[in-house]
Parts: structure tokens; C-alpha cells; sequence
């Protein structure tokens, strides 16, 4: 079995893994990397392949790109796992695997030629099995992490499974969804497990991932002292944030109008409305200029009726909270409004000087500012460690993350017996690993 | 009215802060200074008031020794603001007021000639008034901190009331105990509230400090991850902080044998107990080396029939923890054994280097640690402001804390309109406010 | 004597403080807000007085504008201390008092209207006295700061001295200039001195503030290596800090054509040759865009044999750097090329921002960074505390600093013996600190 | 060729590799752990080869116990290249070579027995070749670091050179030495140089190591204004700092009586004497505690004739500064008397406490603390990259640090075309590099 290292292996973002068994590959992921976006100030959409490859916005899929590729699998559906599919896809004419929430948010991507062509979008539900080529049978095993339908991409071969979970943890009190379904990981591990290939964003932070619950309960605490002081309350979290999502609207339990400002929020809540993730019958949203405009004259005019829930909770220019806050709208922030931040800023420069303009207009009105109502999706140390020990795999390619995040991976794996080089590894993009040699 | 701030205006402990009206004195808190004792490296048990003084363990109580102090009020039973009292409290023939827990943990520190003589200590319930001198009243209102019977001290004078909340929360999902009484406070601000003390501790930490429920889910998720991968499991938290101790009795929920281990946390449980605030029967309580050694020895023959909470989780050298990682007991830990510490490391380098060293000792045997499954006790930046608005006070003099934290609430309180000088004040450690001015 | 605090009392800029004595004020310093400019997203110099006062570039100056202003005093040139001039000069028929570099700069400010009205700037060496009207005298004392000029303001009164001193360090290795006047300070200390107004940017930094001969020599080891390397060098710095211009200039010792890129560069350096700070003979200054044009194309032809002196080392957007690294101008970086920062990332998130997207762009090219060769020109805790024994002020009034920097020098004004509120003070903004009550 | 990575592949500290060519061995350094010697609380002298095998305090060399090895190379003098000698040299018949100051030191720490059977010390001067086996030829150059004699090993074999060099910095304003001999190392890398083992401590960090030139400058402002101030005066380095020594001695300028307190500097004074590396005319060693008594009563009687030069700079509990510190010897200190700390505070959580409580002892008694008026000795980021262009070499081996620093080093690499597994290598303890794969 070879393992072709092909993005995310000197960054966060951009993830992009094959896997090689006589002679057919199967690839996991096809992501982009944001940051180089940005930083390049472009539009990926309308960049071409070249262009992207150029400025490392995609991974560079030449180790691969005269394989046989019989299958592109899709592990979950944010951008650093999905972003790339328009630009790398069509060079396979093979389908493209993946859970139906997945699915909803590839095809978006898609135009739909390239649907109707190769890159057929194969919707497989989790704990369903697919005969990929009659010697390779995918399997995906649910995972939490921070978007529905996330999971482990379990690929039997002939040498034992090939486990990809980059992203992923382990949720004991997780919302509207189950916890990593545990039991079929360790049928797994005991069938044998030839090479697991796990993301590593927060292996060096201690002890376990905090559960949605528990954010949930802080929530509807920081809610209720909105509501009893009055006021308009904002909030916002990531569009994919499903879970949380519900939790607010739980937690606002019919007090007041629920409205969802925001195209990338339109787009998620629909795709999760369809496979009955969230109930919005109690929610209206809008995205459209005039749209907004409209109801934001409503809230101004009965503030104490609303929950606004905005995108924007980076402080990204443009977004709509950036837009309420400058008087884009017919609103006015007030003494005594609420924002609830129910997400980290993720930390780059760049987001850090958003979100703090972004906090500097809100403070200068007045508004009162709740941050970091939020947990990881991301496994700890002793969330990977169970990983480790449920799947006991006979190899382990640390993945997604700069090298002294896989570095901080190997510091584990040694905890946990496996030795740099004969068993665990760290890679670069664009190498690949022959676990046989 | 005048305020003298004696002690806690200058760094975090050692608080004590006393009003006079009409020429009554009422003292609230009488704290002592854990980082200058132990920097002496003495004994402040064997120290006379003198020593105490010279080495900055208690507060310089000169300013008020001559005076006609009517009460010495408590808020609740930490070091910081009761480690005094056996110093200072004999210099003034008055009773001492205080919750029921806080009564157990001022007597435990007296001897009883102290308490038959001036300085009897009277118990009153939340919510109850009573009439000191004819012209002062004092009230305790419930209030969450992070030890059982936390109050606000209201004072009624016939200047308004004198309110002081030296350390407290709002916790809107507590554990054992009712939500800070938020009704109550709003009254007392109708009424009229002259002056508010409060302390700073958190009121540079953005949004609102987190419930104790919040931290239930965590940790009953962590403990079933314990018991799921099988193993000894320890656990320690602060020993007064008894609604944490529920929860890990209740996360148990009858599955394993717990055994409490250390004398602060028989001492803190036993006067729970008679209070009702915790059940043993299901559990045991050993302290005295005998007894420890005798049970560690069990715990080693069936460690997956127990779950040990111990005290040290600062690391104290000395403390059980840091006795049972370095061997004392006929006890070893293993790999894949668990050490869940519910509390934060309290900052300070010496706290820093103590749990580094267990943290070590734990981590060369193979032992999986869990940290910081904990909230703070103390009203973040947000809570302060609503305490603000409840009270509505004429005066603010924040307390407990180094003379930046006391900015930091003034930058908060002039956003609530207050000016420095005029009705906000920054003190120093042996002076007097004079509000009349 | 009063104490006007006006501005810099709650914030980092915009300083201004006012003293009355018998019925005659002297103001010192007329600053702005930076950030409060930047993040209005407005050009102050378009702005109305009133304007600039709404979103706070400039302090609210109401307490003294019926004042009898004898004397607008200014200690250095540095925006935080003259950039308020053109919008609140003219509320005060008086003098502007500077020394000659600090007067350049204030001219270059104040259309001639102004300077030929009331606002007249007047030139007075360091050491020469000024009556200002038979009861004050004013006098230059020289200290060290980071651009050339620097003073403390010493205003001689019946009642002893008034010292602002609100940027200033010791530097007992300067650069092209002496070390602060120490012999003279403790000349006026012996005097008696009233009040001490210092500011206390780094109060809270231990030990000295390091000197400039120090970190020629590290700059002359940078540049040397980079010739020795190879390629063209960068050099940036803050344009005002000629002292450091100089240094790179000796470092070059005539190896390599310098030129000088950038408006703000041209200005201060010409200001610096008329008074014979630098010797320009060895440098060619370009601002205009044709010229800087037609210099980067003969860089880009003869990398090796020039030294580029660039505007721009925050990063900010449109600043000659960032034009540079953005391919305006016929150049193109290339690998192994050196950029020099001579300076600090002044820490706000927008700089830090600017900053790391000018480093991306360099380093994406291959360019070779050398951040951080630069010393503070504030003094440290300890340079503090001499200024204290220097003066052995009667009173103390900490400026330039939010509240938590005030209160930081209170700390160190306490092991001197004051005592806060009786002869050290925290103030506010708009407040007036009335030293004989 | 092969390299054996045997220790200070996963820390720092404990620093030993070997090269393998033609089935000769070569080891470079033999280091100890000093973290884990303090953490197991034993006295390393004391223990057996096996006892600190097992607690890690040296590297576990089974996998060059057998092999044919002909020479013990050490680059310098400190603990983590010598220091495990004493306990691994003996199981190899062969000699140490070493530069004269290493020798000294190397030889204190052999008994006799040792230098007069197999491992025989020998003396080898930079620049100086010397044949090891008629295949193998060893050379020194001159290297900057922060000991003196420090060097990069050359050992020229068939296949090119093996260039060994951790820790190193270039230093181009050096007090005492030269500078880095860059000519020579650009020399072999023409020759060719088949693998370079570099350090990494510090490759993270931007640009260049500072220089002790400017160290100097920095050192001798402070001691100035020390002296100006009056009372005395404490200086402390590390006790191998002979150049920092040699710059304290000129500073003081013959103006104070200086004094050097303690064993280590004893020890490495005495070992620099001999080489003529310092002149101790001007300065009195004192280390047994009635030598010490003696001259700490003098100093207490004439506190301004003196400059007292103490070991203990990182506050380790029993070294002199805690000693003086904590009233053991007839000396007090005093409001304004000085400490400098010539040096950082090497960041382990211990070592923060320790030094955390000497500084608070100090403080106490009102003495002003100069810290870090330092260097480091290890190259930055920009230096590392000079040493890769200057030997341009077929492959790399970064040591001395943990997977994390060993993985910023391969950022690096990669910048210089180096690419991860093919000439560039992260590797781990006990593990071996076939360099011809």
C-alpha cells in the first residue's frame, strides 16, 4: 500500500491524501487553502486549475494525476476538504463518494456538466459499504466534528483498511447527532487496520475536545441574561455549524423572532433542512440585500422581538455583521444590544485585525460582547490517543497541519509504542510513503 | 459615610475593607496573604499578630484599631478573606456574622476562648436581617462564587446601603445551590446603595464566566472516557469547592467506589455534610496516614473499583496527590491510569513549577491527564456590569486586586458613566475613602 | 498650581496636559489619537475642530479653553504630541514653544495664517531660559528619546517647578547626540520641584531601556553580513528617527549608493540637514513617484550596488514598502535579497496584520528578514526610577498610558515612598488635579 | 555513510550522534539531561552508566556499543556535550579529542584512571588536522557559541566531509575571539561535504544572534549608571561566559574591587586562566564558605569599593546569589543596591520559580534588577541558512531539540531546496541514517 501525501501536510488547510492498492488509488479529499487565497487576493472560482495550482490555492495532484483513480471520497463537507473539487476533479473520471450532507455542499461546487460527466456525486449513507473495483470496499463510520454528517473514511483492501478521519472527535454529549459511532471503530481495529491517516490540528492540546452540550448549556446561560436585560441580541457562529445552530434556536425556545442574515447561511440551513438537520419553521431567512434591508428596519424598529443570527463572525469585510455595524442597513446598534460570538477567531493576523475592528464599532455603541461561546471539532491528545487504541493500526501518516504539528502527532505515537519512520511518519506534499518497503 | 480599604487593594488575598457611619465600624473580611506565608516560609499558625503583620501575611488594621467597630462581616469562607481573623479579629470586642458554612470554617480557625469571649461568632441565614446597632442593618444575599454560602454583604445605613461583594458570580446553571439573587440586589438598588465594593478579579476576561453545569457535562463526558478505557481514575478539585464534588459523586452514579483522601477535604466536607450540602454515604473519607495507606492498598489491588479524589491539585509538595505519584503509599500508578484535575493552576510561578513536577511524575508512568475541567468563581467583565446596573450605586470602590485590576473596573465602570475621583476610586492598602467630600 | 490632564490619560497618544498657575496656563503638548484617526477611517487633515474632536483624534481641551493660556509648550516632535496643534492651537493667542527640530516639524503643520497670528513658534535651545510672563520661565532640558530634539519641559514657578517630561529615556551611549542632562535634572531637582509629569509608555519593563550604540552595533553586524551575502538591502525605519539614519549610514561607509524612498523620510531628514543632523551628501532622497520610478529600475539593474532606505515598516498599505513589495514599481525582489527593520511592530492587530501580509509578499519572494534591530526610546522601570531620585518631585503625575499603566508606575512611585492620592494621582481625561488641597 | 541519531533528537540536552563510514565510528559529544538528573532528585555523579541510562539523564548508545569506534569527538565544553562522558566514554577504547578549553573541562569530570587507560584526552587546535585511522581526518574551526574554544567539527572522509555542528552562532562583533572562521567552512563546503549536523535552538527565531560587542555596550551602560547611583554592585553569568566575564572586568575599568564567588566560576576561570583567555589580576575567586564569609563581611562594610560576581543567575536554590540572598553570609542587602543578571532564564517551569524567587527576595530589600543583559549563542534563522549556503551539503541532519525544532529547521531546509526523507531528515533516539540509500 502507498500513501501519496498530497496537501495539507505543511499546512492547515488544502487536504488532500491518496491511497494506492494494486494499482488502484483511491483519493481522500481535495481541499483548498484559504489563507493563500486570500493573500493572493484573487477569486478562486474564477481562477482556472493552473492558476490556482500556481498560487497554492489546490494541492498540486501531479503524483496521482496518470494513476487510476477509482474514486474521489469526500470526508466532510468544510472548505479546506471540499474547496478544490471544481479545480482537481475533472482530471479523474471517476465519482465522487460522499454522506448526503457532503454531498449537498459538493454539487453546490459543481457545475453540472462536470456532474453528469465523471464526477458523478455518489451519495453513500454512514454504516453502508460500496464495492468501489471489487477489491476495494468504502465505508464511511460517523465521526462528530462540527458540521452534520462528518466522518471517518474506512476503506478495506485486501491489506486491511486504509482509515482516513481528518477531521474529527469524539463527542459524549454531542447535539442532533450521535457520538462517533465507537463500537464500529473497534470492530474495525479488530478486522486490522493496515494504516489510519488522522488530522492533528489539536494533538498538543491536553485532555479531551469539549462536548456541544456543555457549549449548549453556556449558551442558553449568556442567552438568558441577554433576554433579561434586554435590548437586540446578535449571534453567529460559522455557517456549517449546524449543531449550534439548533442549540441557539433551542435555546431562544419561541421568545422571539429567529431570523438567519447571510448567503452562506441560506446555503448550509437549506442543505440541512433537506435531510431534516434543523427545523425552520421557527426561523426566517434572508440574504438578499433587499431582503435584509427590510428586516433589519424591523429589528430596529422592535429590537426586543429579534435574535439576529449574522454571518461574519470573523470580522471578514463585507460579511453582513461588518455590513451592520458600518450603517450599511436602516439599523443602529444601541447601547445595551448583545453580540454572542459563538466561535474562536481563527488565528491568523489577518482574521485577528477583522475581528477586532469589527469588536472596536460595536464597542464604540454600546454593545455588549460575549466571545468564544464555542468548542473544538477537532480532537485533543487523549481524543487521538482513544484513535489510536480503537483502530491499533499497523501504520500511522499524521496529517493537516504544519510539520510540528505532526511532529507534536509522533511525540503521542511514541506514548503509544509506534517509532518515526518504521510505523509513524511525517511527510511533505507531494511525497509519497510505500508502507510495504 | 467612609470607607477604609485595609487590605486586597494592592494585590489578590489578604482582603479587608471596613465602612464607618455615624461612627460605627463594620469590617467585612479579614483575609490573609498565602503567597507572602509562604514565601516566609513559615508557619502562620505559629506566628503572633506581629510577625503576621511584618511579614505582609494579614492586612495593617491600624486605621480602624481605635475605632468603634461594631461587626467583623464575612462573605464566605476562603483564606483570603477569613485567614485573618486569628490575628486580627481580637483586637475588637464584637461578634463576628457570617453564613452558616462560613461559621464551621471561622471556628475551625479560633480557639475557643476567642469565640466565648468578644468574638462570638453568629451564624445568619440568607435573607435575614439583622439590626446591629440600631442605626446599621446587616443582610446577606446569596450570591455564586465557588464554595458553598457565598454572599453579598448589604449593610443598610441611613445613608443608603453599603454593599460588599468581594468575591461572586452569576451563575445562571448552578450545581446544588439557587442562581445569585438577582431580585433581591434589584431591590436593594431601588432602595438606594451608597457605595459598592466589589472585587476585579475577572473583570478584564470578556463575556460572562461560565455555570457550574457547563462544567458537569465535562466532566461527566471525561469521566466516562475514564471508564470506558478502563484504569484507576484520581480526580481533585479545590476542597471547599463542594458543588464540584457533587457532580463527580453524580457523574459516578454509584459505578465505582470514592474514596475522599486529604484532611482539607475532610474538614470541608464534614462541615458540608452537617449543612446538607453533600451526601456521603457514598463515600469515604480517610486523611490520617494509616488510613490512606490502608486504602491505597485496595486501590491497587482493584483500581477499576475506585474513583480517588485527593488534594494537591496545585501540586503542593506534600499534598496527597504529589505523595501518591512519588511513592509513599503501597500504591503505583500505571499506564492508562487517568488524573482528571477540576480547577485551573493559580498563576503563579511557584504553583507553575510544583504542578509541572506531579504533572511529570504522572506523565513518565503513563498516566492520561485531564486539566482545567473547571470554571472561575469569579463575575467576568459582563457580570460586573449587570452587578452595576442591579445596584445602580452612588460610589464604586473596586477591591481585591493589584492596582492594574483596579483599573481595569474603572475602565468598565466609566462605560457605565462613572468618573474616577468623583464616584469610582482607586485605593490603596491603609486608606480611607471619604464619600461626603 | 492645577493640573489639566486633558489627553493621554486614558490611552496610548494624543497627550495634552495643562498647568495654571496664579490664573496663568501653560499647556504642554497637543497630540492625537492614531487609531482613533485610522479607525474613523477618515484624513485628519480634512477634518474641523469639532470633527477631530467627535471621534477622538484630538483631546477635548473645553477645561481650559477660557483659560488664560500664556504658552503652548511642546517636548518633541512626535504626532502624539503635535499632530492636535492645527485644530486646537488657535483657540489660544499665544506662542508655540519648541525647540528647532521640534519647531520644523510643528511648521510644516500650521498654515502661515497661523504662524503669523497668535500662534507663533518660537525656537528655544535646550539650556536657555524663556520668561514666559515675569512669573514663569520656561526652559528645554535635553533628554534622550527617538527622534532629534527630545526635551523635558522645565517651567520654572513661585511655587518650584513644573517637569513634563512625557517621552524621554537615558541613553548613556546616544548616537549623534549627548546623553540626557542629568547634571541639570538634579540641578532643578535641588531647586524643588512641584510636580513631576512623566509618561510611562514602559514603566512596567524592568531594569534600562538599552541604547542606540548597542544596536548600532547590531545593525552594522546585519548589514555586513548581507553585503557579504549578496543582493540588494532594504533598510526601514521610523522616518523621525535620524539618529538611526545616521547609524546606517556609518554602517555603510560609502560601500553601497543609499537612497532614501518616501515623503515622510524627505521631510524629517530635510529638516534634520538645515540643523545639521545628518549629512545627506552620501544619500539622494526621491518621494515623487516618477523618481522613485526611475531609481527602482536602476536598483533592479544594479541590485548590489544600492542600499534602499524605504517608508513602510508597520506595513501600512500605500507606504513605499508596501508599493515595492507589490511590484508597482519597475523592481522586482528576488531571492536572496535582505530587508532590514530597523523598528518595532507598533502592537495593535491592524499594524500586526499590515505587518505579516508586507512579510508574506517578501518572504514568498525569497527575501531574507531581519526583524527587531531596535531599542525603545521610553524609559524602563529603573531609568524611572532615577528620574524620580533625580527630581525628588513634591508630586507625581503618571502620563501617556491607559489606567493600567498609570497604575503601573504607581507601583514604582510606591517603593520611592508617595502615596497614592496624596502625592502621586491616577487621573482621567478632562480632569483637573488641584495640588494645594 | 551512516549517521546514528543517539541523543538530543527528541530534547535538548543529552546531545550525542555518530557518523559511520567504512565500518569506522566517530561519536560527537556526550551529553547529559539536565532536566531529568534534577527531576529524578539524584546526584549524577553518583549514579552508575545503567541507573542514568535509566532515568534518561544520558543517551542509550547500544547501538555503537559494538562497533568499531575510534574517536570521541567533542565540539565544546557544556554539560549536554560533556557531561556523559564520565559515564559512556569508558566503553570505548579510544581517545577524546577535544580544543584545549573543552579539554580542561572534560578532564575534570574523568577520573585519572579513565585519562591514563583507553580514553586518553587529546589537545587538537582549531585549524590543526589530525589522521584518525589513515580514512579519517578530524579538524576544528573556530566557531562562535558561549564558551569559549567552542567549534565545528570536520571530519574529512572518502566520501566528503561529516560537518558536526551544534550549537553555534556567527557572531561579527566578538569580545575576546574572532569571528566564526567562515572562511575555512565556505573552503570545505568547496571540498564537499557529504551530511551537516546542525543544532536547531533557536532556528525558529527571525534574523540574527545578536552580538556580545553589543552586549557589551548594553552591560557597560548599565554598570555606569549602577556606579552613579551608588551601592552594590552584583553581576551574574553563566560560569563558562568567559567572554561576558572578560567584558564585566573591562567595563568596571579597574574602578571597584571585583570578586568572583562561587565553585563553577571557580572552576572555569581557573581552566580560562591557564589559556590565557582571562586576566585575573584584577579579580579575587572566592568558593569555600569562610572565603566567601570573609569577603561578604568586607564587602558589608564597604558596599561601594565592591563588584561581586556570583553564580546562581538562574536562581537555583543553594547556589551563591540564593545564598546571599537569604542571609547566610554576614552581608545584607540594601535599598539601591544593583543586580544584574547577565543572562536569561532558561524556560523550564523550575527555573522560573527558582529565579521568580530570588528576584522577590531581592526586591524586597530594595534592590534594582537589571535582567537580561544577554545573548544568545545560537544561531538564528538567517545564520542557519548562512551555514547551509556556506557548506552547501548533500544532506542535513538536524539535532539538539525536540521534534518540533527539528521541524522548523526542515521549514528551512525546504526554503534552500532541501526536501523531507531525501537530504533532509528528521530522526529520533537510537535511530540510524543510511545517508547512501
Amino acid at each position: 500500500m502507498k500513501v501519496y501525501t498530497l496537501g495539507g501536510y505543511e499546512e492547515v488547510g488544502m487536504n488532500m491524501t491518496a491511497v494506492e492498492v494494486d494499482g488502484e488509488v483511491v483519493i481522500f479529499d481535495m481541499g483548498y487553502n484559504m489563507e493563500n487565497v486570500i493573500s493572493a487576493e484573487g477569486h478562486v472560482d474564477e481562477m482556472t486549475t493552473n492558476q490556482s495550482l500556481e498560487i497554492g490555492a489546490v494541492p498540486e495532484d501531479e503524483p496521482v494525476l496518470d494513476k487510476n483513480v477509482v474514486g474521489i471520497v469526500i470526508g466532510h463537507g468544510h472548505l479546506d476538504h471540499v474547496g478544490g473539487i471544481p479545480k482537481l476533479a475533472g482530471s479523474h473520471d471517476c465519482p465522487i463518494y460522499c454522506t448526503p450532507y457532503t454531498a449537498e455542499i459538493v454539487e453546490r461546487g459543481l457545475d453540472d456538466d462536470r456532474k453528469n460527466a465523471g464526477n458523478q456525486v455518489i451519495r453513500l449513507e454512514k454504516g453502508e459499504r460500496m464495492d468501489l473495483t471489487g477489491n476495494l470496499t468504502l465505508e464511511f463510520a460517523h465521526v462528530n466534528h462540527s458540521i452534520p454528517d462528518a466522518t471517518l473514511s474506512l476503506l478495506e483492501t485486501p491489506e486491511g483498511y486504509a482509515v482516513y478521519g481528518n477531521d474529527m472527535k469524539i463527542d459524549r454529549s454531542p447535539v442532533i447527532e450521535d457520538t462517533t459511532d465507537i463500537d464500529r471503530l473497534k470492530e474495525v481495529g479488530e478486522e486490522g487496520v493496515k494504516v489510519m491517516i488522522p488530522g492533528t490540528t489539536r494533538v498538543d492540546s491536553p485532555g479531551r475536545a469539549r462536548s456541544e452540550k456543555s457549549v449548549e448549556v453556556e449558551l442558553r446561560d449568556v442567552l438568558e441574561s441577554c433576554y433579561d436585560a434586554g435590548g437586540a441580541v446578535f449571534f453567529s457562529t460559522f455557517s456549517s455549524q449546524i449543531s449550534r445552530l439548533n442549540s441557539v434556536i433551542d435555546a431562544n425556545d419561541g421568545r422571539r423572532k429567529i431570523i438567519f442574515v447571510g448567503r452562506s447561511l441560506k446555503e448550509y440551513v437549506e442543505s440541512a433542512e433537506k435531510l431534516d438537520l434543523i427545523d425552520t419553521d421557527q426561523i426566517e431567512v434572508v440574504s438578499y440585500f433587499d431582503e435584509v434591508e427590510e428586516k433589519m428596519d424591523e429589528v430596529d424598529a422592535a429590537r426586543e422581538d429579534y435574535l439576529v443570527v449574522a454571518t461574519g463572525n470573523q470580522g471578514e469585510p463585507g460579511a453582513q455583521l461588518d455590513k451592520m455595524a458600518s450603517g450599511t442597513y436602516p439599523f443602529d446598534f444601541e447601547e445595551g444590544d448583545h453580540m454572542i460570538f459563538s466561535s474562536n477567531v481563527i488565528p491568523t493576523p489577518v482574521n485577528e485585525a477583522n475581528r477586532h475592528k469589527l469588536e472596536k464599532k460595536l464597542e464604540e455603541k454600546g454593545v455588549r460582547i460575549y466571545p468564544g461561546i464555542h468548542t473544538t471539532g477537532h480532537a485533543h491528545k487523549e481524543d487521538h490517543r482513544d484513535f489510536i487504541n480503537f483502530f491499533d493500526p499497523e501504520h500511522i501518516v499524521p496529517s493537516h497541519g504544519t510539520i510540528q504539528k505532526l511532529g507534536s502527532y509522533v511525540e503521542l505515537a511514541r506514548e503509544e509504542g509506534y517509532s518515526l519512520g518504521d510505523n509513524v511518519y511525517i511527510s511533505e506534499n507531494g511525497k509519497c510513503i510505500d508502507l510495504d518497503e
